[in-house]
């Protein structure tokens, strides 16, 4: 009787989706809009962010930022790092928790450490940070669980409001995570004077847009499983990509290691030539994320490259690109964009194509062996 | 006529080793004397680096210390990212060449860029420094190639002194980097006063006698050829390591790549917990760097926890350890070390095990497949 209640429930729960991994993916362009609701108005140009506004001053004046998280949360830390350099020029160094913890770092009075976690109860970065705050320095945390510790030792911080995520490969998290640190390095770039109100209010803009492009990508679906069923089968999978778009290589890698148990690794694309390419043949797939950017014709060369070498090319694209599907074996497309909002797009059919190649090996892509949903532990 | 005596002369040039990869990890003794010799007089306690002499007032008044490299001698930064931040308390910060350039970094005059890169010829590493010169940076080299582009283009520096290096796969030019980066390392701190005298007799102390450990290491080759025979089948390996060692994870973990073309990936020990233990199985073998330092517990934890998961744990480990061989299914045992030295020491058996590896495959290991010996294109 429990069990078969519990299995209903879980039904119910699910939505109609096969798995909550599934389900979470797709409440994608309804959490970024819950995330960016009542702190974005694009056409006043406006942005809301009550622990940013309290500490913009302080963190302006910071001579650099320390990001501080693990796994997904530390990909999304590396999208931040190159956004807020760019937009607000102070510099951002990434840490892995785990790393910075046991260190000794230099921290001084008045740094500014920005915490990112889904659970807020990631044990490296919180001991991290209890650490940094008694050093003096100005904690901020971008957190989903509400009340969570993280949350309540930041100083200030802005939660990503993506609900209750329930699969253990953090998807809708991450998406949401990217918003709030866009919003964040917006927010203090025009304080800062140092990103011009036409580019801001351009990236606003492109932000409001992304739920209903983040929707007609996700009608990609069954294109992307028709890949992952191609693809299932492939021992080991590289991701490559540059700039913006190198934490979502890695990113896409984490998922496929984490849902299929396919040793899939990324890299920033111009480093495989120092190394990765030798594991190159014909049998290896090669995930590019390869959306139109400053980049682009560089990654563009790095496909060729790979292509010399009888690699097989999945490319994701921007729509409208006409070379890259001539050198790519296989494509998938997304709606143009910003090449700073790009990833929180570039990211989802990476999700997908893991989930689906996940399913396609009969594996609980809901709870992979060996993970927890929050690691709780040193 | 002329094949015949081009081998005969490469056999010559190999000195009685297979191959130029076994000389050249063989050589190290060798070279780190080399490096160390004219420089570094432990008894006196002093240490000779004419270019970095010149500039240490600039260096120690530098907000941050920016490391610009890539592939292996990413990894050599990264290591010095941690010796520099502890010795000399100045924020560093290790960027891939080839990101770093492409983005719009953000460099101030009189900032400090520290390139290291074998050849001297690194495409992206060359036109990074390039441009960070013409921003008013100072630029320090650490190169082995005498003469080369960016030994010309630094305002200071040191060469590494481990002579040519003929296998693609780097090995002697990396310790000999660790062991420059180290000495640089010791020379601000002692100019800042930053480290205590003792601290710093120490380190220069088991800095030279680092080549008659590395001499005793050397020993264990056939121990590690048999290890080599044990693993070679092995579809992917993970590597793990904490502080100091997790460089030196990434580092054997590349080695295996390029020379096995299996499937190696490096990871801060503690980062496994969030997605690559997913990969763990009885059939994988992960590579603990393991040797005694402040972070030797948790890493003793982390191979338990993968032990709970039935992978194959392979240790190195330090002489007189007893709790890690009793975990381990292997062990690699390296003499006593600072745990600021013990890096150049513990890449040294990965070296051989890749090297072996390799061998055991049939592969060319001197010239693996699609890698160039120093990438002088973008």
């Amino acid at each position: 009787f429990i069990t078969k209640l519990d299995m209903e429930l879980a039904a119910i729960e699910k939505g109609g989706y096969d798995h909550f991994m599934l389900k979470e993916i797709f409440e994608q362009p309804q959490t970024i809009h819950d995330c960016l609701r009542g702190r974005l108005d694009a056409d006043a140009g406006t942005i809301t962010m009550s622990g940013i506004e309290k500490h913009a001053a302080q963190i302006l004046a910071a001579q650099r930022i320390l990001i501080i998280a693990c796994g997904t949360s530390w990909h999304a830390g590396l999208v931040a790092e190159y956004i807020i350099e760019e937009l607000c020029r102070i510099p951002v160094e990434v840490e892995y928790a785990s790393e910075f913890r046991y260190r000794n770092p230099i921290i001084n009075k008045g740094d500014v450490i920005l915490a990112i976690s889904q659970s807020g109860e990631t044990a490296d970065t919180l001991v991290a940070i209890e650490t940094a705050k008694e050093k003096g320095a100005i904690i901020l945390g971008v957190v989903n669980v509400v009340g969570s510790s993280i949350a309540r030792i930041s100083d200030a911080g802005a939660y990503t409001h993506a609900g209750p995520e329930i699969g253990v490969a953090s998807t809708k998290a991450f998406t949401a995570q990217l918003v709030v640190l866009l919003m964040t390095a917006l927010k203090l770039a025009a304080e800062k004077g140092s990103i011009s109100r036409d580019r801001y209010l351009l990236l606003c803009k492109e932000l409001a847009a992304v739920p209903e492009k983040a929707e007609l990508l996700l009608k990609a679906d069954a294109q992307i499983k028709a890949l992952a069923e191609k693809y299932k089968d492939a021992r080991d999978f590289l991701y490559l990509g540059r700039g913006y778009n190198f934490p979502v290589a890695l990113e896409g890698a984490l998922k496929l290691k984490e849902i299929s148990y396919i040793h899939a690794e990324g890299y920033p694309a111009a480093e495989m030539k120092h190394g990765p390419i030798a594991l190159v043949d014909e049998e290896l797939p090669v995930v590019f994320v390869a959306t139109k950017d400053s980049y682009h014709e560089k990654v563009v060369s790095n496909i060729q490259e790979i292509k010399a070498r009888k690699g097989k090319v999945i490319a994701v694209i921007t729509e409208g690109d006409t070379i890259t599907p001539t050198l790519a074996d296989d494509i998938i497309v997304i709606p143009q964009a910003d090449e700073m909002i790009a990833p929180i797009l570039n990211v989802i059919p990476l999700q997908l194509l893991a989930y689906h190649i996940g399913v396609a090996k009969g594996l609980d892509v809901d709870k992979p062996r060996n993970l927890a949903k929050s690691v709780t532990v040193e």
